[in-house]
């Protein structure tokens, strides 16, 4: 680690635009970003990495699981002897799917639940391992809509947001009196990236008229979080284009 | 099926006081009870039954692992074929632990997990694939105050009800225009029974005091919701007692 | 009072189909009903006050401004001379109005309060004032959707049913220790009536379909909660039609 | 208005700590700040001015009653007039008192929530009025604890912010749509001021630790909220000190 950084982030679940921007948004405040993906798009994730030093930051690709209990924990110790002090963990693993009830299969359901849920399980646990005994860091998760409620054609997906986001106050409230601020964000509204692109051809035109979210805006609200002091944290934001209704 | 029963009524997790109240309740309305527990307690379950025999009812025991997506699939075509359609189904089955979050084990939260939301998904599409053809049914959940939010110490715990939770949300907007009544019951505060009496010597001072809930209680609102005509149904409830802070 | 009854019950605000559902349920339930109406349509309450004398039941009908302390106060000291002991009081007076923020007068805000929420306020203190000396009796409030978050065009209602609901919630946690049971009931969705009458044609088919609330329907939810024995208490529970999205 | 000012912010209520660091903090931003207290007190909030002016912003001190519609509306009209275009504004008008359900008096009740809900509601309209037909501005509600739920011995506060939430969130669905970012802060804890320092006589400690909430960045956030571009734009945020529990 080089004495100039502020030490490290960890992302996990690069996969999307949001994690690409976390990242580099975390890498421009000078931190030492850490990003996983699954190993087989470790690739990518290099690629990333390149462009980020490129633009005078400093990132790290790892292929990793985040479902792996042995994994995580090997990655997290890895950074901290390799990296630096873990400032700040985002946990951005997103598993939306769509399924009536009667056609969600058990393995829908699980690996739904394994992929949003349980590896942010994993991943505040470690995360919290390192900083507790340090007493400070900030710990991120991605929300969505379906963190909040139920909904028809939304129950494996749901289930596992909002089992992710009990998580998320059970660590805030266990975590805060030990200096570590948790805070969920609630990313209601289309983003835009490779998928919604794939499904609808106005892209452009709805990104003039700021009607879908934009993954720089989003990260933007993840660096504020972590640079709240912590006389005032916040422990639960929305993020929505201005003509959503909801 | 003898004729002058009302239909089958399934209940999952009767595994302690509440449990057994709603199978009696169901039974005392009419229905063949239907019990679950793990298999390596059906004989106590097997007592049960017999208890609501000599009370008049009709209740069979099944030793049924209710995370195993097969047996549950299976215990229901075999209710259908040998007792009746299922009108009534009712998740119970708890999993309350209290773990610090870096004392939380991957196998605990995984387990939590499996029982008291995963098992709970597996209930409710089984229910539905036989109710929805028939337009008509009522699918319970038993939740916690934990179903609500997190809380230091039951990241698991409220992880799982909250996963749990948003399974019923999502059957409840699913199933209801198809006829099946989907309810979420928030039970918060201590209940009667083996638990809280190996905790605390005053459960009888309580009991008269009613400032714990009891378990026929408790059972007597799975009636209520139950024979709610489908005109004003109630999706979620909350019990308490009287002299409880919250 | 004659000693075969139970007691007295109040309804504020039986200006409405439910309102009159509600008084009828008590009635048949064994309570002298006390019913209010704004003074000036004292007639049409003093009619419904026949019928349900005439159906075996014992009503009374009581011109009274719910906004107005002193009169609402001399009421409930009237009822507890004349009639008996105030066991039962529901607060069903509705404001529903729909317009944009900016068209919104001063007012129409002050007016849908002061009904909806104001007269509220008044009636579960009075209500207090005698039944906490006795250490029992039943609160019961009428919510609606708009009782749990704003919408466009619902500012002014909205508010003073989200005030209402604060006003249950904190008599609730107030009363609750001292034997009195409040509940919030959050009605979602058309209710058969006069009101839904004048806007559609098919109100028939609705009420056969049972995708409207019945009035009748209601009023047995309040009864159960009434019923309900003091160490398992329901604070807030929804109703709304089978086929009903929300 | 100097042509090197961004517009006129105007916050409602400058009468505590929170009031004068969001006018400061808008200051600094370069708004041309207008500040409202109840008449009596004018004279501490035209030292506040003159402390602004010092410091290089450009702050304005009016006496007025929020709850006066028609004052309300002249205020509104005077700054566009004389000072710019409104782009914000806050309202941060507090009420909060504790008392027995019994022990509140209708007095109390009304104005409380006409001091903490219903001055919000002209504010916001007023607001609106001006800021729709341009398409943009951004108004902003300082909530509590109590905004959320009813507690024993604060029915008349909590009624009042649960109105005052409602009322943000209608106007945050009706006006988003327009251009105007509407957005509630729930402010929870103890906040370094006047009163806790009346009640305590460790508030340096406190503020040491980080224990209390500190005015200056309670406002930073309300900056940020502003901030925010229209594709991603926060409804609700919390701010509580790392140590509270909630």
């Amino acid at each position: 680690m080089t004495d100039s950084r502020k030490g490290a982030c960890l992302v996990v679940g690069v996969g999307d635009g949001v994690g690409s921007a976390i990242a580099r948004a975390f890498a421009a405040e000078g931190y030492v970003v850490c990003m996983t993906r699954r190993p087989r798009h470790l690739d990518q994730l290099q690629a990333l990495a390149g462009e980020i030093a490129e633009a005078g930051g400093d990132a790290r690709a790892y292929g990793v699981d985040a479902r792996q209990e042995a994994d995580m924990a090997a990655l997290v110790e890895r950074i901290e002897a390799e990296v630096g002090p873990l400032e700040v963990v985002v946990f951005n693993v997103g598993a939306n799917v769509r399924f009536g009830l009667v056609e969600t299969t058990a393995q829908v359901f699980s690996k739904v639940w394994e992929m949003a849920c349980f590896a942010g399980f994993l991943t505040v646990r470690e995360a919290a391992r390192v900083m507790v005994p340090r007493g400070r860091g900030t710990i991120l998760f991605t929300g969505a809509s379906a963190s909040l409620r139920g909904k028809e054609g939304f129950g494996a997906f749901a289930s596992a947001k909002a089992g992710l986001r009990a998580v998320a106050q059970s660590a805030a409230r266990e975590l805060g009196p030990k200096g570590i601020h948790v805070a969920h964000v609630v990313v209601d509204g289309s983003i835009d990236g490779v998928f919604i692109r794939s499904m609808r051809d106005d892209v452009d035109d709805l990104l003039t008229a700021d009607q879908i979210l934009k993954p720089n805006e989003i990260a933007a609200n993840y660096v504020w979080l972590h640079n709240q002091p912590r006389s005032a944290w916040t422990h639960e934001i929305d993020l929505r284009p201005w003509a959503e209704t909801w």
